[in-house]
């Protein structure tokens, strides 16, 4: 199981959900990850459209409000020519009480060519998928899976340091309730990385022993050896005094200050999957500083997504 | 006035509105259902993208939250190449006070070429389409009409029974509040349908005698002689114990399960516009069953907004 | 410093922000309003789709809920054949607490080719445009500036009269409140033009003096010499009975009434950015009568910004 070694040609995306982390081997990581890398050309030669997915029907079905995720996958299908249809549930007579069951049951019947669905529980992308026959793509449920997330983290890292086999990496802050965390923790571990996770024991999830990834209180100690350090969004409105103290007193202990950076690798990679809290999580001149490579996986995030649609539903 | 009649070729609908099932005569409405047909076909052939309103631009102007009309015209839209611009009244300046006419009017500044609109209010697309010299599409207007709704329905019984003339349908439900079951007893009197309604006496509307429909409190021998059965959701946020007893009481003597089905002849299409409130109105099991033509109504909801569009806004 | 002067083929806009129009000199507004005349006949000339910004993004990023101008703007980019991206921040996690700088860095990370914002408060699409590689275009900010406003009125006098230098402009309203008074105010001294502004004196911002405009409290005598009279919308939520005894004596003060009109040239021109209060600070006969362009504000409106559009983000 090594990432770089190139996909076999069967691997076949077509018409496949991309519902999970869980769900891809490694090989499959790998094809993805392979398949970014010509449209991230695309994007930099300044030919940012293509036909590819031309008279297909791409519907973004938020339930909860995102700017990012929905425009990063808006901008995707629009670049290969897609229609994309957003669908934001607080406005909408799904409301009315429908049962997701036919709420995709319509879309079908539409004929729409993929879903992309973001939810606050987890598994609705899921329950959707049994029921459609097109592709589903998650684009967050609940504290479950962010696929799309690990998958632009992954090719970050390799486009950065070269291989994902063997290295190193730290996430720090509320694992329990991220879904990018656990994607990323699912997705390093078959890509054989080592995976450590710091954080306050209140944000740890139940069962986290099974996981295959390191513990450490100490984050001064876990940066010195790391590759890559991925600081989670603390989530100030879920958070009071109940999980941490204080802000201020989190800020201290699990905040990526300059100081603390001073204690990691020249080369190490500060990641965050936004949006930050400045100050919080991660200081405003680590968010800028030169290791950081959040904004590259911003980028990185649309040609990606562009790579996913087109595995899914492009081609014939 | 048969509808199988095909429409002279002198029909032209370039520059109409489209306002209610009351303004179009028998030929009218046959030559739309012809016209839906290749739009199915393209559809089904997989060409979902054809440039026939390249150029032209579409409004979808939401006055009332809805997801599936909405996104019907914005597909149907897209399909033929439309530039198709969404306003979801809620989230604009007509809330700072502009009178509908000069929405209207801004709207036609703008070179418009057709104004989808939805509104909790009776006669807001007429009086838009008064001031708009470009045509408006009624997309529902509180209990008055939902034309769209009506031609596909229309369709979809003709596409199942291959005529329309001298079949039985009987509307179950809140008929007064339905803008759905109002259209649909206007455009099937006209095609020499024969309507019943079936309802408790609350649920009628004032001067229903004049409607040209059979009214039965009997919903199982009604069932018996019926081609079609189409349900109406309840409102459950509108009726309380105002209009009924309870919802319980109501889904017993006016709902449609599978025992009720036995009743009906073997290939009795049932009909829902949803959204659909499974166990009150209808049973799960008749929504999925197979005497169910609801996702085909959903299907047919595309191609045949296609076919207003360019009947309407297409052709040179 | 002449309008009517050609601007010389040296001035290039692409890449540049449209931040206000005091950025802007005579010649580069002479440049704009050269450009808005073809596109005008590309849209008369029923070609409304020309492929100049294909493959761009263009994102319509609105703090502030708005129909008109996102509308207008969403056209222009879609007759241009660019990716409208609509983001409203009141359903986007903008509201997590994200920073401008990071709304700004992640859009730009996203590659996309123009930023279009509203804000309620001044001064933030200026800070968007610091942060920003690609072009920001101010649709409006607070009180600031709103200059796509200024240009399209520039734009509507100097289509209906032939020239802007020496003409009388009167604007008459809540200046204080008004971007589209202070970028028209800006705009047309710079094009040599004569504003006077009439209101009550509450509704005068401090330091007026220093605009270069004349003050008079006298609408009657003002509205005989002017040959453009630009009425501002009354904000009814924002003034109770703070900045005027009541909505009925401003009327009667500062309304634009048929009588008044008896007042005026011939040949004014009569203003309104809308939305209008009719009845308010104009009647509705004079709204609609012919002496009124408020309409053909709103046609040129699309063809000012495809021609901003254009000048900032297309060519090469």
């Amino acid at each position: 199981m090594h990432e770089i070694d190139h996909a076999e040609d069967t691997i076949d995306f077509r018409g496949r959900d991309l519902l999970g982390m869980a769900d891809l081997t490694a090989a499959e990581i790998t094809t993805i990850l392979d398949t970014v890398a010509s449209f991230k050309e695309v994007s930099e030669r300044d030919i940012k459209k293509v036909p590819t997915l031309r008279g297909k029907t791409v519907i973004n079905l938020f339930f909860e409000p995102s700017t990012r995720t929905r425009t990063s996958f808006e901008i995707a299908g629009k670049r290969l020519s897609a229609d994309v249809i957003n669908i934001s549930v607080s406005t909408s007579s799904m409301s009315k009480g429908e049962s997701l069951r036919d709420t995709a049951d319509n879309l079908a019947a539409m004929r729409t060519d993929a879903l992309i669905v973001r939810h606050k529980s987890a598994g609705v992308p899921h329950m959707l998928a049994r029921y459609l026959p097109s592709p589903v793509i998650n684009a967050g449920d609940g504290a479950h899976e962010h696929p799309t997330q690990a998958l632009l983290d992954l090719y970050t890292i390799r486009e950065k340091l070269g291989t994902l086999a063997g290295r190193n990496v730290l996430i720090v802050g509320d694992i329990a309730s991220s879904r990018v965390a656990r994607s990323n923790i699912i997705a390093m571990r078959k890509m054989d990385m080592q995976v450590s996770v710091c954080a306050p024991l209140t944000m740890l999830p139940v069962g986290i022993e099974s996981w295959g990834v390191d513990y450490t209180s100490d984050f001064d100690a876990a940066l010195q050896g790391t590759d890559v350090v991925m600081m989670l969004r603390i989530q100030r409105e879920r958070h009071g005094d109940v999980l941490f103290p204080s802000l201020q007193e989190y800020a201290s202990r699990y905040g990526l200050t300059s100081a603390r950076m001073r204690l990691a690798k020249p080369e190490v990679l500060v990641m965050h999957p936004g949006p930050m809290n400045r100050g919080v999580e991660i200081a405003p001149e680590v968010a800028d500083g030169l290791e950081s490579v959040i904004l590259q996986q911003v980028t990185n995030g649309v040609a990606l997504r562009m790579a996913v649609l087109y595995l899914i539903i492009g081609g014939s």
